[in-house]
């Protein structure tokens, strides 16, 4: 049916995961590679889903409160060092700026990696009283961090991101707002990318750079890999220290604020790439797909045919779905399987029988299975089909994270099954770093979170048999 | 009536333009300060102001077939080199990375200023044949040059902005989306903004660095000065040859490509406060207002006044009006000022007696006027009250535009009229650069652009007295 000339190029995930994974990116022309080593161009089909993200992201932040702000992109060296961890955490990784209008800077200035340092800063002049909190501001903006291995949406040098920087009264608020922040990523993760995560906290060795405790969003991708999605971070009071961050309280006396901060990036169309995409290409959820229904005439030349095709695309457009007609003129073959590379969750076939019959072809992206739609109920029978499509697609890549979480109570379970399995294992932990070490040095594997959802294994370490004190989910990581 | 404490520390626009601008700017909460040198915070009332101008022209542009992408935010210096002009050009402002990820870079690399060299490194690579054109794409970011001088809004070091690029087929197609862009433009300024602009071509002094021709929106600031607002320029195939963009045509030929690229930034808010705003703070056109309507509750402590005054938001913000209500615990007086502070278009008053009587107070942020309105025709008559200011506002301006705009057929003239007026000037011009020189030389004025609407006002230059090419509108700008 799909014409293969399309699809030759893209290697099959079962061969070469990674190579697929690139094949993907560029053949359904979500990025393109640039002259600027580690950075990108995100063309319009990746873009576009960018922007469905940050509206439905935007919407539900808005609901618990959130405004959005723009701080500078600079951060002065001495503000970055001001919070010792933090600026051991990503110093390394910075891009400076040390020449500006012709001039050599007399204080270099970081391109920012994250704006922890430039958020206290402003919230240092901004709070004053207990009436001036909480502060619960988000950017969307750009950041920098200089790695040596690029990948597409994965990990590049400059990527799009949000990041929401709160200050609080309390250290209860604070906790709050970061637990609150994460349950807003694992809904909208579940019920617009379709893909489900495991929430927990990171480990000491694993948290954020200057935090107190920071909490993830970890999902499990088709080769078996795990993917951090977002994360959400509880500073308790210590940048407001380092910064001197202090207010009036009720009680009259001078407090120190208590901070959070929380992002996700377009690291997430990633993630709906490897969960849910195939050997023809990307399969995307309906709720991020910028064509949600492409409309494909047969024997287009044919009198009466695109005009039906196009009515078609406004009918359904009227009914609220993102549609487009397919109106070039390539082969009928081609075009699906233009549109398969695309992910578009529905195609529609039209042709001058099913015209004369009153009918269409409906055929699902993500089953590829055909159905029989009459012309009269097509807002309807589309509608219904694209939300069948989002629940099918969360209810599988739920079951293959399901199927690809295993318990091990032993070293030796653990050690057989990150040598024979691709996924999440469930193990014991003694809660030292020794152990983490040690593991991730002999297989690779680190230690993903402590999920909310603690299930009592064994009674001991899988690595050193001491006492185990959490339960945590391992795996091997992007 | 209005409480002064909040607006004393306004200086008067009469007595101090400049300083009644940054007042507003602070009190009114649209940005602040930061320690980083030349760049700002936009706050949360700032920013949703962008938002709406982004939500607003997003949608006129995509009506035009704009697609959105996203580049990468550094230049190669051997990248920004390619085009003589341009460099020429953007060079002197120029911030450069040198260092990343600790070590010496090998070829540093320009925060981009502006995005035409990475968009033709872009195309080269994605247009090889006619079927590939036009591309029009556009991108909404943040671009850095570094200024001596610096205000909010109107030039900052790092300023937010969307910068559009184009690639054609034919010289022609270029020219149309040139000045489609710019009709965009002028028609979002006016209609949604408020403000009536100039359309008109920039003389070869001002024009872009690397443009063929660079058209401009130019409009009046209430103190008289002119603010270029938007800008749209036709590369013809200069840039393509110096990159090598070329494609085989339907002819079969290798072409090269032609180009355009247009852009409006945050400065567009500076027009809207020094356009509108008044010595009570900023005035906000309706449909760039964040907060539409503030309903301010009158003895909110009396029993079922506060209720009634979040009932009227309620049935409002359900007619699609964005509105808040104040129940903070500062005085009516105080939240009178704060309102007419921060611009809102319309204020509802409502005490325990207008609940009795079933009605309400609006004043218009414009006018000053009071209205009565009956509490059961309340969605309808906000929301025709609304669309009457936002009519005013723009009539309003449109006459102070009118009103400030004369008329030199002399070199007396001329120096008279800039001496003693505050405004736009229309005069004759021969053509040459060396009359701008000295006007600008002698009277600290520029050629804002040769309008589309031209007039014969005598035949000769008003600066040298030789034939006279172009009417041009002169003035101090921002």
């Amino acid at each position: 049916m799909a014409d293969k000339k399309l699809v030759e190029a893209v290697t099959s995930m079962e061969e070469d995961f990674a190579q697929w994974y690139t094949d993907v990116v560029l053949k359904a022309e979500l990025v393109d590679y640039t002259s600027v080593k580690g950075c990108l161009v995100i063309k319009p089909a990746g873009y576009a889903i960018w922007e469905l993200i940050q509206e439905e992201l935007n919407r539900r932040f808005k609901e618990t409160g959130v405004e959005n702000v723009y701080l500078p992109m600079f951060i002065p060296e001495s503000l970055l060092q001001k919070e010792k961890d933090h600026v051991e955490g990503f110093a390394p990784e910075a891009a400076w700026v040390t020449i500006g209008g012709s001039n050599e800077l007399t204080e270099r200035l970081c391109v920012r990696p994250t704006s922890e340092t430039l958020f206290c800063d402003f919230y240092k002049n901004e709070v004053h009283s207990y009436r001036d909190l909480p502060k619960v501001y988000n950017q969307w903006c750009s950041v920098v961090r200089w790695e040596k291995e690029t990948r597409p949406f994965l990990r590049s040098r400059e990527f799009l991101w949000q990041e929401g920087h709160t200050a609080h009264a309390t250290a209860e608020d604070a906790k709050n707002r970061t637990i609150q922040m994460l349950n807003v990523y694992a809904k909208f993760m579940e019920e617009v990318l379709a893909i489900p995560v495991i929430k927990g906290q990171k480990t000491e060795k694993e948290k954020f750079a200057g935090a107190e405790a920071t909490y993830t969003v970890e999902a499990l991708m088709h080769d078996g890999k795990a993917l951090q999605s977002g994360t959400s971070h509880n500073f308790g009071d210590g940048f407001a220290k380092a910064f001197g961050i202090q207010f009036a309280d009720k009680d009259n006396t001078l407090k120190y604020v208590h901070q959070t901060s929380w992002g996700v990036s377009t690291r997430m169309i990633g993630g709906i790439i490897m969960v849910h995409g195939d050997n023809d290409g990307l399969v995307l959820p309906p709720r991020v797909s910028p064509v949600q229904v492409c409309v494909i005439p047969i024997q287009q030349k044919k009198e009466g045919v695109l005009d039906k095709a196009y009515e078609l695309r406004d009918r359904l457009k009227k009914a609220g779905i993102r549609v487009k007609t397919d109106d070039t003129d390539k082969s009928p073959g081609f075009k699906f399987a233009e549109a398969e590379m695309r992910g578009y969750p529905i195609r529609v076939e039209i042709g001058p029988r099913d015209i004369e019959e009153g009918k269409c072809v409906l055929v699902r992206r993500d089953t590829r299975e055909k159905l029989e739609a009459s012309l009269d109920k097509l807002e309807d029978e589309v509608g219904t089909l694209l939300e069948t499509i989002q629940k099918d697609m969360l209810e599988r890549a739920r079951r293959h994270r399901d199927e690809h979480t295993y318990i091990a109570k032993t070293k030796e379970e653990f050690v057989k099954l990150f040598s024979e399995k691709q996924g999440f294992v469930k193990a014991m932990w003694c809660g030292e770093q020794s152990c983490e070490d040690e593991i991730k040095e002999k297989l690779s594997v680190t230690s993903r979170c402590m999920p909310f959802e603690q299930e009592k294994l064994s009674d001991v370490c899988v690595c050193c048999g001491k006492p185990a004190k959490k339960m945590v989910y391992w795996g091997k990581a992007y």
